[in-house]
């Protein structure tokens, strides 16, 4: 008799979590096709040779491994025993676990080329996995959450990202964030104009860490990495850059006038605000935030970060254009813009403000309970007309004692409970007790109906 | 340069595919609610120790084991490589891919039995995964979509399960098929009626195979398998067996009149056939078939299997009642009855009959087109107050030939174009074409929104 447990690092969601996580994705997933993208589904396993150098040695190491099927030492020798893991690993394993949803999209992207309607709007929620230390908040299978286009360089898309974000925060009623946005042609911009060009890298590795340690520590991190104390001086009104959108782009035309990438990048972000502007959309929640960088290299176009005000979690969207989705996997050009929503973050917030809507949980409305065989042949009577007219409903299925099946009805979160007794089996009607607050009146079926309808 | 493939045994769902999958999801999973299941995800990776000694030695070998990660050579010597892979697996993989449903439901329910309000109604969609020869139509990773309720023996789940597969067929306009019952217990009687009382183990067996191979062949097996010439004889009324319902059961009652668990099976039947008839229902598609057994060996109450007719593809649904879920995992005496529908193979027999409705592919209701830059902006200014009507639109993101414009709409199903020329610009007007009729008339944007809506 063995007693169970759960890998570390993975979860079980009950109904209660699961009615929660679908009220988020429903309102993504619906937010999603309003603007046209489509969803697709990548498989769990992919090849090693589609995953690995993709992420890196570190994340190399982080992608699960499949063992081969059937008898995996065969094509194994002592030789190879002593050469230790990293070379064994081809000889044993070929498949792991997808480690994101980008690589397998590019995957697909490569191999339906043919089929797909450019510019492909896309999106995928799909869990993936990484052998990361598990860690509050941190684990080993969850899911993304990615909206991607693909095929076009217009900037529609990046207007219509602010768009989407702010489409699915209004109705997870979220009124406290804002969304970040930059553009990686600023970052070059500015290493440029402080004498550091070619440098955005360590530049942006660094000042990516402002909010963490702050702007002495990202000094001493750059010195470290070369940059003078001069390119720190110039560098310092953009680390203190306040101000409405407007002012701030004025500050940045003049601060990169010498740099022709700054300027394009001011200018595309110009054009994002106009194109909301001419889609009859403001500027709320935008933040232009000239720092914001998220330390990743392949990001050629606007960066955005989305960061919900009084909670204790980080980020919980971002995403950014990029300049070659597929080419490792042999088609190049293939530009596009994408963004992700984190789920559990998003869960995590809206738990820690309270946010999720009684409602969510899709449970029965309504259990109808008896105290004998009698009413419990009544109920049978009832049960498919109320789920004819399209209410969740239950007959209690046991004889039991009527606390037992209130308490059933409790635990379950089901609102209202129907009592079968001899008077309403007389009378042909149901007594509906709303079981929150204790009030029962005596109806026909049809006023249980429109009362629950 | 790679070119990328896809393991073996797994497949990509592209837009179309995905709109078809949830289309038959959503109906399942609406219909499940309805009855009062609740939905619960289990985690992909489950210790090794949860699922080995569960599906038999051959299951054992299709479960997808995962390489521990680091150095996963470290408690390895010279000696574990020369006893072979059954004795090395444990020193290098404690995790294994999800094989089916049930087995991570019963550890849900152990670990979970003091939070759970039982009777327990829940439903779990998810994928599967086994190391089976790939072939047409069996597949390495395939969804599997389960119900089960369990913590109670009324039969009112019996007879639910029947209310709830007409359902989903209705829904899904399915109108020929048949729903077969029958009982483990009146298996277990003919087995002692015909005297081979404690057998009907092979008896199962070898008559779950008469549809494809025939009696001749099913006797031949179970001669094989020590059943007497004389056994066959009596068996021989039973292989026959056709007419009404309540004729079968009627030779039922007389047929078993000597087996106690024979009567019993018949009378169960009973109970659920006159359940049915108390919530209002009729036996539309339901057929007892005295001869289904499906082969396993766990069920001890009602059995149930799903065949539609005029199609190529074998059973799509199917379940039945079993005494002891949880027992392996140290909680004795959790019975239920379950049930699953093949996504795959109602994917396939909708696509054979011609049954997806046109507008399952959820996409876009309204491609707006433009000539120009003047066009472009004013398709901005639309779109947004088309998304707020709740309709599905988007504009072609970059300039270019109206052609190419069309055959994005057209490529991805999209039914209309609103095309933003001169003339609709200074009549503030949308020229709404539908691209199946070809028709065209000129709108405004609230007569659009009345007839997209």
């Amino acid at each position: 008799m063995q007693k169970p447990s759960l890998p570390k690092g993975t979860r079980d969601f009950g109904p209660l979590q699961m009615a929660r996580r679908n009220y988020i994705l429903n309102i993504i997933r619906s937010s999603f096709e309003l603007f046209g993208y489509q969803q697709i589904e990548t498989p769990t396993m992919e090849n090693l040779s589609t995953l690995t150098g993709k992420y890196g040695d570190e994340g190399d190491q982080l992608i699960f491994k499949i063992l081969n099927s059937g008898d995996f030492l065969k094509k194994v020798n002592e030789e190879d025993l002593r050469e230790g893991s990293k070379h064994m690993l081809p000889k044993i394993s070929e498949k792991g676990l997808r480690y994101d949803l980008t690589v397998p999209f590019a995957r697909y992207v490569v191999m339906n080329r043919n089929e797909i309607a450019f510019p492909f709007k896309r999106y995928q929620i799909q869990p993936v996995w990484r052998a990361d230390r598990p860690q509050r908040g941190r684990y080993r299978e969850f899911y993304q959450c990615d909206a991607d286009v693909v095929g076009t360089d217009s900037l529609i898309c990046e207007a219509e990202i602010i768009l989407l974000i702010r489409s699915v925060f209004a109705q997870l009623n979220l009124k406290n964030y804002s969304i970040k946005i930059n553009n990686r042609k600023i970052l070059t911009g500015i290493s440029e104009v402080i004498g550091a060009a070619g440098q955005e890298g360590p530049l942006c590795v660094a000042i990516d860490k402002l909010d963490k340690i702050g702007w002495d520590k990202v000094q001493e991190e750059l010195i470290s990495r070369d940059f003078t104390a001069e390119s720190l001086v110039k560098l310092e009104p953009i680390i203190n850059l306040t101000g409405s959108i407007s002012a701030k782009i004025e500050f940045l035309k003049e601060f990169l006038a010498s740099s022709e990438a700054g300027l394009r990048g001011v200018s595309e972000l110009e054009e994002v605000f106009g194109t909301l502007s001419q889609m009859g959309a403001d500027l709320e929640h935008v933040d232009l935030d000239v720092v914001l960088a998220r330390g990743l290299s392949y990001y050629t176009g606007a960066i955005f970060e989305v960061k919900v005000a009084d909670v204790s979690v980080g980020s919980v969207s971002g995403g950014g254009r990029y300049d070659d989705l597929t080419g490792v996997f042999g088609l190049p050009d293939v530009s596009g813009v994408g963004f992700s929503f984190g789920v559990d973050r998003l869960y995590d917030v809206l738990e820690e403000l309270d946010l999720f809507p009684e409602q969510t949980i899709e449970s029965t409305k309504i259990l109808l309970v008896h105290f004998d065989q009698k009413g419990y042949r009544y109920a049978l009577g009832q049960v498919q007309k109320l789920r004819a007219a399209g209410i969740k409903a239950e007959v209690y299925p046991d004889s039991a004692k009527i606390k037992k099946q209130f308490d059933y009805a409790s635990k379950k979160n089901i609102p209202f409970a129907g009592i079968c007794g001899d008077n309403e089996i007389e009378a042909g009607t149901i007594a509906l007790k709303n079981l929150l607050s204790g009030e029962q009146s005596v109806l026909a079926l049809d006023q249980v109906i429109e009362a629950l309808g």
